[in-house]
């Protein structure tokens, strides 16, 4: 490490694809790695020693929906997000980018910034890049996302250009808003950001620049170069993919990014994904990857397995003795049945939500724990090759 | 032991209340203890780990819902209730006479049985006391709660001595059931109860009787003669309490079930309680207790503190920093504050919901392994002085 705060190791490389270790004022994540998110400041269902006890180095908590409940401020008072929390280890915030203009009908895009209301009370709201920054420095997560414009995953060259542009300069103005107050963006030597909201003692925060530019080529290239060029950013944001695109043009993007933006820096592949896109995405030189997947499956009875989706609530499992997946060594698959796992859900049982979405998030967890040891020992590509053929083979009838 | 499955042990007396440990074949309980509801197969939110970790020595379902869902059979298939929700600690039934006497308006009475219809799904039922037998030895809990005729808290005379006589006479038929199996019901020498359903090693069972009576002193004194002269009964139920009387009545029938029943047997009282009714049985001589107001609480939002209970959706605790219970050392006192509580229920997030029953379940258990401790150390009486006078002058106006 440069300077003690943050810093990207990479110890491997397979094709495109590292293994590396991304250093933070919490901790250090072996890369590849998928965070588990904990919008409301809760990893919904599951408590902070589960998911430690699962594999999971970094968190992702959400700025626009810790606005609006319990307040950043609360959080400050309360000595900031990991102590509110109670999770020791690194944390991301997202800047709500993607919560804003998802919100359409009760928002107004300026150049300033994005008037929106409340969903939770319909008061009235207003996010900068400014804004975003103070919110986030308030919460004291190791990491902060810039506040980007999110536009859907099929908008034309121009609302993505004009998104894409909007976005840069965005980071311009988040930028110039840590200067002014003698804060820098979180890489390199010049990483302390300091938080002043904070009653326990300040640490370091890491400012990450988001590109995008929809799925046109020349947009995510374009924007890429301007965001690398613009500062030495401890680490990027690819935003706005797997918001409705095809995954050929997903892919497309991830190689884009990968071709220009710096390898020693960590890539966060935000909102991404399945067990698919993360390896896939993995191979494309990401290294971090957060989505609501896990969890929200879980929430519904529904299952990663290493064969396929299964859905415990299928009438086919009412006596199966058999973990949801022989080969997991999570503490669902280690200690219950399937069979138990579908009562509880007939039952609607709440340990049922929690055991389901631990599995997921240990799922995912594991995954990227066995890509980066594939990296590490040099069979990443037959690894992927026969992880997503097993994945894909489906062979029980309990999807 | 006297054969290795159940035995009671009194290791000090304090007036009628008793310290002692209650053996069975899946491990010992310290008593007095508070059990758990895990009606369903599941204690509501938690995990069997977590109970463990709180100082859960044993957990209580019931046969009833169990029946319902998934079934016994199904429970017997996946190797029993022990492996089935996989706690290897002590476990008991309840039989559901609570249950199916709730119903009213669903059921039909009649000397053979109770014909009831289904609460989850309209289907006809009959419940006996030799099928109640039947259906616990599938379940294969450690300890069977006899098939009993409970009534509303207030029935008079007549009403209670049927049901109490009603409730002996099942009680016989459960007897002639065992013995008609070669099974003894579990007390001293001849505590056998193989389980057959059961694909692993079947263990003993041991069938505790329930002294009925309503609250009329000399239908329970007489209930609790005929059981007592009946068997050997490895230990005793008493029943029909905390059900709509007045709490000076509930204790006389404690008092009388403790002078008639045999000292060196443990005494449950069944669906108690709250902190104090616990405080006051245990001074009764009751050593083992049960109730959902902890998990059931701490669902809605409350929780017991030693000073009284706690509403965390209180506004007052928006930016409270302390812990539930300075007292406490459950790992929701020790990690989380007020203000993430409220945060978490005001969101509407599920960890809430653990948490505060956790933390309600480990307050019952630790308030019993307290009471322990002091009958052992001689000091019970100014303990539960003490203890009561705290708990109930309430200084946080947090309601």
């Amino acid at each position: 490490m440069i300077d003690g705060s943050f810093h990207f190791t990479v110890q491997a490389f397979a094709g495109a694809a590292r293994a590396g270790v991304f250093s933070t004022p919490h901790g250090s994540v072996d890369t590849p790695a998928f965070m588990a998110v904990g919008t409301l400041a809760t990893v919904k269902t599951l408590d902070p020693q589960e998911l430690r006890d699962a594999g999971c180095g970094m968190l992702l908590a959400n700025a626009y929906h810790l606005h609006l409940r319990p307040g950043e401020n609360v959080v400050a008072k309360l000595g900031g997000l990991h102590r509110f929390m109670a999770w020791d280890g690194p944390i991301l915030t997202d800047s709500g980018g993607f919560q804003v203009f998802s919100l359409e009908t009760l928002r107004k895009v300026s150049e300033q910034g994005v008037e929106f209301r409340s969903h939770v009370d319909g008061s009235q709201r207003d996010f900068t890049p400014e804004s975003v920054i103070a919110l986030q420095i308030a919460l004291g997560a190791d990491v902060m996302m810039q506040f980007d414009h999110v536009i859907p995953g099929q908008s034309d060259f121009e609302a993505a250009r004009d998104a894409s542009e909007r976005s840069i300069r965005g980071l311009e103005r988040s930028r110039s808003y840590l200067g002014s107050r003698g804060l820098g963006v979180g890489s390199g030597s010049h990483s302390l950001s300091p938080n002043p909201h904070s009653p326990v003692s300040p640490t370091p925060q890491a400012l990450f620049p988001i590109v995008q530019g929809g799925i046109h080529s020349s947009l995510r290239e374009n924007a890429a170069k301007a965001i690398a060029s613009m500062d030495d950013w401890a680490g990027y944001g690819i935003g706005g993919l797997s918001v409705g695109e095809a995954k050929p043009d997903m892919y497309a993007m991830i190689e884009v990014a990968d071709s220009v933006l710096p390898r020693d820096r960590p890539r966060y592949l935000m909102g991404v994904g399945f067990p698919e896109d993360l390896i896939e995405g993995a191979r494309r030189g990401v290294d971090l990857f957060d989505c609501v997947a896990p969890t929200r499956m879980g929430r519904s009875g529904t299952a990663f397995t290493s064969h396929g989706r299964v859905n415990v609530r299928n009438a086919g499992l009412r006596e199966d003795a058999a973990p949801l997946d022989s080969k997991c060594d999570c503490s669902t698959c280690t200690r219950f049945s399937r069979a138990y796992l579908r009562h509880l859900f007939v039952s609607g049982e709440v340990l049922g939500l929690r055991l389901l979405s631990l599995h997921n998030v240990h799922f995912l967890v594991s995954l990227m724990r066995s890509a980066r040891a594939a990296i590490l020992d040099g069979t990443f590509e037959p690894w992927s090759h026969d992880w997503l053929g097993r994945y894909h083979s489906r062979p029980t009838p309990v999807q």
